[in-house]
């Protein structure tokens, strides 16, 4: 690199802000960083996931960012410096990532991975490894010799068993099994039908128009219910464990043999997992976000040498 | 009656054609009779359950109205001669009921009732009786004592268990876990993925706006497995039956002596019904169809006694 050259790549660094982004199907979350890593906002908005549309993945986004800046006393313009990353939920479809590297967008820099690649960065950094998420949705991703392996995260209702909206999913579906008198009633049962005026027509009317974020809010009502002994949220949380333990079987057969088991179920779910999965997890190093911003500093490297 | 009104209601019974109609997930079909019996006309036209929309439902329900007036050589103008019993999917919640009573029609008289009731009367006629239909959807129905009793049918993903549409999103989610390499790959499996291109992002493009009928469309491939002795298909199918015979215990219990088993899946899982549910099986009188047309009977002599 010539002088010249090295004093651009210096400028760029020093005015540049990297923003991590990790859109899942529940909440948006971001935190935007000086080039030096040194943390200057975080904001949570709504639902990012792709697979709910781009305008309202987007939207989330755009306004994550502008919470990020405004906590950081920087103006708007400052937008036009920031080098983002930004890990989705549902990027892992061709097509919608395809759609989402083409969306208009104020940053300088803006790479799309999904939310799975950013979580196994953040709790491996540059180590081979795995990482089950457990949140709205479930996906296993490990990244192994340089090769990426993805096992499930499909999408209801198809795929995603063990996931919170998989469990609210089931959960609905056992009410209504009590309130046809199928299944005996539960306090998880009871919970769930007051909220439903236990009127299942209330439920069908609710869940045809239920997103996953929808079905997985009834999720901390089952995990609740299952710490109090209620036997059908046990055997709930219990076929989710079993779910998590069929992705990692996956993952270690590939070769992982650091596992890390990360989202909003994870806590509930760990304690529950098989012994042969619990051999292999470790810690998250970090979380998805410091996976985003790890991916946006390289990408800001990378403006920064062609400079 | 005075002899004025007895020939006032003759004259309408000469005129009036009874139209049954019995609308599913997948078909509607619809059949056109003399107030004699005579059947002059039978059609079949597309998907007409009410949860799909009143627009597609009716649709479906007049293009078939206007095929059997067709078949029966009369013109369209004897419409506002037509007693019509619409019999559909999804009108047992209120709200679709409300919107399917007030929906314009060209009949003389329209009454909206479920396609389980209609197969209820068609299975048992006057007697008390209950039935289970296995198509698209799944739903248990029971009329005993004057009193109606009813069990599941409330809708994908959270119900509908043993279903024609739960059976295929059940085969495709094990066509992702073996893509996945989470399950062994079998006959089955290997006929889902051919259709897919054994490409996981081609299954999810087609599940993201894959209708009941869509998933259910993939049924006939889980029985022709099954018959050919595939365990993956043989286990869904066995799942199927005994989610079958969870409704038939919920009826029995109410008090049901004589229990049809209806709908597309009805041949493939009767066989594999527990011996405690084959006690009750009884052979239907009729359909849902001949249930739809003794109601539009019913609702003719009642407007001719009023004539």
């Amino acid at each position: 690199m010539r002088s010249r050259e090295r004093i651009a790549a210096i400028t760029v660094n020093k005015n540049v802000l990297l923003l991590g982004v990790d859109g899942g199907g529940t909440s948006c979350r971001a935190r935007l960083c000086a080039f030096s890593g040194r943390v200057l906002g975080e904001a949570t908005t709504g639902p990012a996931n792709l697979r709910l549309g781009l305008e309202q993945s987007f939207a989330a986004i755009f306004a994550a960012a502008a919470v990020c800046l405004s906590q950081a006393g920087l103006p708007r313009s400052r937008l036009g410096n920031i080098v983002a990353c930004l890990a989705l939920a549902g990027a892992s479809e061709p097509s919608h990532l395809a759609a989402a590297q083409s969306y208009p967008h104020p940053f300088r820099k803006a790479i799309v991975t999904t939310d799975a690649h950013a979580a196994c960065l953040g709790a491996h950094g540059d180590r081979d490894g795995a990482v089950i998420v457990a949140g709205t949705g479930t996906v296993g991703w490990a990244v192994l010799n340089g090769k990426i392996h993805r096992v499930g995260g499909w999408g209801m209702p198809i795929s995603d068993e063990g996931s919170g909206a998989w469990l609210g999913c089931e959960a609905v579906r056992r009410l209504l099994w009590a309130l046809d008198g199928r299944l005996a009633w539960s306090g998880l049962l009871r919970a769930l039908g007051h909220k439903f005026s236990n009127d299942p027509h209330a439920v069908v009317a609710w869940a045809q128009s239920a997103s996953p974020a929808d079905f997985g809010s009834l999720a901390p009502l089952v995990f609740e219910h299952a710490a109090a002994g209620d036997p059908v949220a046990r055997k709930l949380v219990g076929l989710a464990a079993a779910s998590i333990d069929t992705l990692a079987a996956r993952l270690i057969a590939a070769g992982a043999t650091r596992l890390a088991v990360v989202g909003g179920c994870a806590p509930f779910l760990i304690p529950l997992l098989a012994e042969q999965t619990k051999a292999y997890l470790v810690e998250p190093a970090g979380d998805a976000l410091s996976g985003a911003l790890y991916l946006a500093r390289s990408a800001a490297q990378s403006l920064a040498q062609v400079a």
